[in-house]
């Protein structure tokens, strides 16, 4: 066996939660390796163990923890930066690193529903990358900008692909119960949520509506035509550490049976699949037959923290039928989903 | 002032979580007091303080501590009798005592759905208390049974009455995120819900389906007819001790403002307000403006528990609006639920 | 009964969580009513119904919710100031409001060790409230200091104060589990302490040990003379919302059986009980006989929150007896502490 | 590579929270293969999967579903058996499986304090096993019984270990900070235990003290001479899932540094290290120098769950020295423990 040299990959925002996700999934990364770490001014010029109040259980890989973190700006950054950045600051980062000629993979929301802007989940609508392309030819960019959906968006989109795909939807409703390391750190407040439950996430519930349609909508003369089904969702915070799980009740616009739903899920594969990229999960959805799965307890790790696992699938008698999904909100709900994103533009030659 | 002497009450399925909580409310009630207490035959025999592990935060009422617990048999007991038996006997026993000429104001699910039983929030549907002429004669009871809705109905059923009067419901989806409480004690283990979501409870669903419609439903020719609109429930445990908070999307059946259902919500009275029972709360629904409540933190204890909290009322893009609703589930969904059934049976004439 | 006028009081600090506190307990308070509120600059200047994030369970009081939050500067502010100030800037706005002739009545932590600041638990030590002559003398001031002990030693101190007097103290060994609200709001995220004990607070250890010797030393000559028996206290974080529990050993100078420690707690009274001060538990201590209390979930609010609780007492192989005792860490381990040393004042004449 | 044949290995009480964990962690076991289960006879005849209601967060090992599990009776068992049983009925089984000739590991407490009965750490007293000589003997058994200490003894005995050796200790005070997982399954109710803290665990304090003499006891003459130093234990039950933390004060008979103490730790080898045990950390006790570790979050699963992680270890103004443990109490604690056990005892030649 040959040994690939691996490439050199940045993160920007690398001492927040998504962050350090990111820094602890690229330890052992089959092609990527961390070789820049940047963070707000007051981390700048410390070494990343002295500027990172690290929370994972997992200890900070040994290589992360001498390199000096930078400041966000683009000078020696490699070409594939990861970012995490909070949305205050995202939108302008982003872009001087995207006209600067890096290809920017970011988790943040700034610019997730531009038109000329991929949102992207690689087993959902790869096809969407092809964005780009505009996206550079009209903002003049070297670089490139690619996002992934907000961590509430994924387990919703990617249990919706299949029924989308198959049968079409028409509508969808969604309650969701979000683990507390969606908010990062220092987040939220035990006072806040211990024996209580937030009825409220700001910007949430708009983000899951428009991302959604976005994601399942169809590449179309270069440009993105939103799915054209009803999404509603009411967000939830809920004293779990990790995992969000979804009561989901969808109306769909062909005859099927249970069954069908379930053939649907099962058999749903896609392009990280098909190319077994490196954080791909073998099985995107898995289905629980137990009555009361999936649980954040049992089936957050889950393919690595990467499939969306659904159960409890049964008729409903408002839309048509119901279910539970669950994803994990910090790997495929961020880190994870970067990461898959980077590993598809490297399969379709964007890296090379 | 003249001290009317009170009324006395027995409690079956004494030693219970709801059973507790009846004993607790009923300590400085104005009309009843407790006078005789029932539990299973292993308790029976022993002082109330011996054979009951009480689990309230508030101290056993000391009237009650010397009580000798007796076995669930109708002989010596009071006319008034509150059951919270497990629904495994609740059957029989209850029957029995209804038909030795008790009035049964049972928190058991077993008779809530039979035709000639009511099903009674006294702010939703007092009329069909009617129903039981038509139980004792078609049974052969001098007693009676008299039901309340289980914990999850009461905050769903009690934001939807007011709705239902003024602009009629077609579609009603809910999703609940419930309290360990309502399983009892022991109940829930800590190993089954710490850090997790439990997306299932055993029949949940199907109850609050069901109960929902019957306790809309009409009183016609001494039969109630169910409400004729759609209920879909999924049912969630999520890591709180007190509070049933429940995400609620409806579809009306005529034209209705944000404004038109705050009104509703907030000028609903009904008759235990008109006749200012003991129990009642002054305002049976209470609304919240700020985007973030209710919160079983902040707003459990609204009206000492009897009230159902509301807010975040908002468009939804699937069916009409969507609302959050909070109710406390051993209280108005239970102990609380049942002493307010037995005061409009009181007022009405029915333990003369 | 005439009606006597209350004293009008303020607070500094007043959006902190201590502060919510104070306005919370004093909102039907017999001899004191809050007039005048004070934070920090970013506060100043709005209504504190806007200022403060009230995180209290209880509603904010009305009279509370329209004052308009003034800075820390001493004009117009009235005579008797609570303080629970950051200790950040504690130590100058108290030292500027006693010099301004304010009887200052703080929860910070910046004077208590000060040898002519009287450390004071009313119960425990109020002939060092004497200390506030050479106070005013040595410092020139026209009002003065006076503070309460740290959350965590004060159900130490007042669990060991019987003892002390009654059997003389030789060794003290505490490790506590304290709850997060110890440590304010934000305070705790949940991502550091879900799932987790936090084996280290700082500066608390320190604080532990010197407080108690200085709250049982005796007043000699003018000066406090600390208890000459040895401390220790290992201070944890716990998943708890309030309520620090203490596991405690011993040993005495005297011989004394296990009735005689149980007699010695159940008889303390001390001048609060004697003159019935508003704030006063009429049992100081109390004792539990059962072999699992006392517990944060059903002794906290012993008292109103104001008693020690405490349990399972027992020989200590390695000492002489240990025990487990609880007091709430933001009424009597602050704002309640605080409000009765202004009452313990008040009957002293100091605030005519 | 030559592939050794695993040794077939039998389970008592294989449906607990022991048994589970014992199960997992033989899944891929370099010298033991499970092939026989046992439980109550509710669960004889069912296949593993059926009659567990597994609680792990990692799935039932594929091996293991199929299992029929039997009665606990010695036919066909295996020679090498494991019992993770109820105290209540491991008397009786363990003695019928010993004298039928099998080589009983036990986790169970029957038998731990029996003179001719090892409580055994193998890092801690390996010299121990040697007792079964004796118990053969004198019980006239063709197998043995051999136990591990209670899960609280563990994290306390493997941290004095060292201490014993280098300068001898003269007195031990322990306050622990339980898991939940420790009372195993359903165990803790989550009403008794959320919010709350629990002071008491029955008969847990005279384990850990007794069990922690014998442990740290010199063999001389064929019996235990037990350790001649004081120990008083207080124990706690918080809301943690896994790991046991404890606050730990110490005197010593000899001088020694902060360094000596540490060194002693660091340097702490014994016989499961120098013969690579399968199931032996490389570490057996990790000291921390953060000022606030050990915290079961990020220390829980050092060395595979089987380390004592040690910090805060500074001067104790009572005792001598005062620092805090963490142990994982169902791995180290019980089933990675009793592992250790037989592999010290194959090791050894007991099960050739």
């Amino acid at each position: 066996m040959s040994v690939m040299k691996k490439l050199e990959v940045g993160i920007l925002g690398a001492t927040g939660m998504v962050g350090q996700r990111l820094v602890s999934l690229l330890e052992s990364h089959l092609w990527f390796e961390v070789a820049w770490l940047a963070a707000s001014e007051k981390s700048a010029g410390k070494p990343y163990a002295d500027a990172c109040h690290w929370r994972l259980r997992e200890p900070m890989p040994r290589a992360a923890r001498a390199l000096l973190v930078e400041e966000c700006r683009p000078v020696g950054a490699p070409q594939l930066m990861f970012s995490s950045l909070d949305s205050k600051v995202a939108g302008e980062v982003e872009r001087d690193f995207a006209r600067a000629g890096h290809v920017v993979v970011s988790n943040s929301s700034n610019y997730r529903m531009e038109p000329d802007v991929p949102l992207l989940i690689p087993e959902v609508n790869p096809e969407h990358l092809a964005l780009v392309r505009g996206q550079r030819q009209k903002r003049g960019w070297k670089g490139m900008i690619v996002t992934n959906p907000n961590c509430t968006t994924v387990g919703l989109a990617m249990s919706l692909a299949p029924l989308e795909r198959a049968f079409g939807l028409e509508k969808v409703l969604m309650t969701s119960m979000q683990a507390v390391s969606g908010a990062g750190y220092p987040g939220v407040p035990t006072l806040d949520i211990f024996g209580n439950v937030i009825p409220y996430i700001s910007n949430e519930e708009e983000k899951v509506e428009r991302e959604t349609q976005k994601l399942l909508g169809r590449l179309e003369d270069g440009a993105v035509r939103p799915g054209d089904f009803a999404v509603s969702a009411q967000c939830n915070r809920v004293l779990v550490e990790d995992g969000h799980t979804e009561s989901i009740s969808v109306a769909l616009k062909t005859e099927a049976s249970l069954r069908d739903l379930v053939e649907a899920w099962r058999s749903f594969r896609s392009i990280p699949q098909e190319r077994a990229l490196p954080s791909a999960p073998q099985h995107p959805i898995i289905v629980r037959e137990e009555c009361d799965r999936p649980q954040p307890k049992f089936d957050l790790h889950a393919e690595r923290g990467m499939a969306t696992v659904v159960g409890r699938l049964r008729p409903c008698p408002v839309l048509q039928y119901k279910y539970t999904a669950l994803s994990h909100n910090t790997i495929r709900g961020a880190a994870g989903a970067a990461l898959l994103n980077a590993e598809l533009m490297k399969s379709e030659g964007y890296l090379d």
